[in-house]
């Protein structure tokens, strides 16, 4: 399977890491002589993360080529993404050359700006284009709103969902268009509030952000707007917590009806409350911090089959193991009882995943079945990270059904093993 | 230490469980019949989640008492938290009622509606009466924000702050009043714009939910608004993101100058489509499973030290570790090398803490540190949980410092272990 990415940047390049990392050959387009060099960056990240949401080996990386021209790009493609600079008559210019070369494949867009029915304007093949439009980091965030225009086919819409399954990611298949889907209109008011809070010397960037994910924002990670006022109407009910709420709407808690002057003196105030509050950390320590974070958070919800973590689940669910190996479990690993207890399931680990003297910092220890030595089991291993932090995985099953997991967070040899504090 | 919680309901309710499990006796003054059985459900989920946040023992819970009257309730109480309902007139009597028996002591408001110079009009002591605005759950969320009024004395203000940081929360300190503080102003502009989309067929409550949750909601949990778009900049920065971005914000991106009409059809076609979204669990259920995901992000930040979890950490380190017992290492759970390695640090644990026949489904071991038996070492004991799910945290100290860490989930005997799917 091959994909084309069209516009190589933080998203385009998030795209590639998408597909290449669950087995996709990719081919990049991007004029800019400095696309494989910010590509190769955003690849480092996604191979240290997007590995450790999966408790089965992803398939081996596809291959990248960066394509001369965009024809050569397209070429052969399952499926292509374009994630061009938000200029409509560029991307109409991109989508016609696209359709010279390869006239029904799905060309989805990473566009926030733009509806559907106005990419699809004047196309070849306009039943081809739509919307499919990702979250950074697009190779750890699930969300991609697919918007077909008036012009789609329905059965390619179908099949383009499929295919973003495939990545893991959750398709959002929006009925109707409008301006900015749906996610960025929430993310437009609450940029356009919280310019006005700073202008108006309210609080700060950093005040900001601390009001922000020291509250809802955990709340908004595992449910939403409504499941979480649900609760807050208690046995009630939703309309209970409506009549109570609802009467707020007409009071001028936003400034609804102004929008802020973007002048420079604005971009300079947010720019250094931004300096003064994330300043210390470079974006590249930034990004992999965010990304450790989500790899945790998206673990918990997986753990709990809880809304991202679903998605999760489904897409382990969707791939065959093909990586197990048969174990055969030591009488001796067995407990007083003559099952495999904590101490049992660390010794097969080591067996099958010897450790070369590499010391364990975190050790994970899941028992979800009873088992005794002389069972038929198979246990697959997934090693990912890097030189710092190696991270092995090792799952048994029993019938294709787990029953137990290690995983080993692995200190380098030469260094001892540091707390994470 | 005592505190009177004035209004018993789900966010009186959340500060009531705040200062139990943080040691301080409770009187709750409410006039509601119902208010002591609402308070118990609230309790429960409390004491089944916050001791988890924790790597000490909390001390023990304090004594809670349904005062008869709104003066014993808050007779010799050092802290006051007032959470009754929205209305200013009653709000202005029992602050009125309160400083006739407690003329000095801080009246935190938990009002998301009136600014702190509203609540302190006509009072006999203005200067003690500061809006404390939490966030529910309020037994789990670390932010409060905490906004003085014209007369507020500052002295008061910072000895509140360290009494909420005492709790476990963040106090967010606001410098300027305003309607609705900050957090609430960007919950009001996402809730407005939902009600549009939900008015307008562009989306269900459900599909909503999930645009917040697969994606942006992830970030605003860990980083918040600016420090995640300063990102999306990369090297150049946020003046470049802003540049970029800017302009969007003269487009009709969202409904902002009307408001919806709050009528019986819009509740009723929200209410219709939360049931049909959400009415398979219970209002209990989906407060356990909220719950749970919070302590599993909280615990993933604090594991980092990072946001929410920096607060966890300095909440831990301002306590002493008064259940701690020395921990003698049998040289027989050295490894090869003489030092303990994993198998050593869980058969340490079972020593400190025996399991009762008790299987784990779910083991954590950490080790920060190499340590050899013959080391002093001291062990703190943390047990929580219910009779299905018993947790039990052994860490153990060398000088006071973390070395390792055993974390065991135990399944009742009865019952063969479960998987968490």
């Amino acid at each position: 399977m091959k994909a084309a990415i069209v516009g190589g940047g933080v998203i385009g390049g998030g795209w590639a890491a998408r597909f290449l990392l669950n087995g996709w050959d990719v081919a990049v387009f991007d004029p800019d002589r400095q696309a494989p060099r910010k590509l190769a960056a955003v690849l480092e990240n996604a191979r240290m993360s997007l590995p450790l949401l999966s408790d089965l080996p992803l398939p081996p990386e596809g291959r990248l080529t960066h394509a001369a021209t965009l024809a050569e790009a397209v070429a052969g493609a399952e499926y292509i993404q374009e994630s061009v600079s938000e200029r409509l008559e560029l991307k109409h210019r991109v989508f016609a050359e696209i359709q010279r070369t390869a006239p029904g494949t799905p060309i989805g867009s990473s566009t926030s700006g733009y509806r559907p029915s106005q990419l699809q304007e004047g196309a070849a093949n306009p039943a081809a284009i739509f919307v499919a439009h990702p979250f950074n980091p697009v190779y750890l965030l699930p969300l991609v709103e697919v918007v077909p225009g008036p012009a789609s086919d329905p059965a390619l819409i179908e099949r383009v969902k499929e295919t973003l399954r495939g990545l893991g990611m959750f398709p959002l298949h929006l009925r109707r268009e409008i301006d900015a889907h749906v996610a960025d209109r929430f993310l437009e008011a609450v940029w356009r509030e919280a310019l006005w809070l700073v202008k108006d010397g309210i609080a700060t960037t950093e005040e900001i952000d601390e009001a922000i994910r020291m509250g809802f924002g955990l709340r908004w990670a595992q449910m939403g707007l409504f499941e979480t006022y649900r609760i807050a109407g208690g046995e009630a009910g939703m309309a209970h917590f409506m009549a109570q709420f609802g009467p707020c709407l007409t009071l001028p808690w936003t400034r609804l009806t102004d929008v802020p002057a973007f002048d420079d003196a604005l971009v300079a105030l947010i720019a250094g409350q931004s300096d003064a509050q994330s300043g210390h950390h470079s974006i590249r320590a930034l990004e992999r911090i965010r990304d450790a974070n989500l790899v945790g958070f998206l673990r918990v919800l997986k753990a709990r089959d809880w809304g991202a973590g679903r998605v999760l689940n489904a897409h382990d669910a969707g791939r065959s193991d093909d990586g197990a190996v048969p174990v055969t479990l030591h009488p001796d690993w067995a407990e007083a009882d003559g099952t495999l207890g904590e101490a049992g399931w660390l010794a097969a680990a080591s067996a099958v995943a010897p450790q070369d003297g590499q010391r364990s910092t975190d050790t994970h220890v899941r028992q979800l079945a009873t088992v005794r030595p002389g069972e038929a089991l198979t246990a697959t291993v997934r090693l990912s990270g890097d030189a710092t932090a190696r991270h092995l995985l090792v799952t048994f099953r029993r019938d294709g059904a787990p029953v137990a997991s290690v995983e080993r967070r692995l200190a380098p040899r030469a260094t001892a093993p540091q707390g994470e504090r």
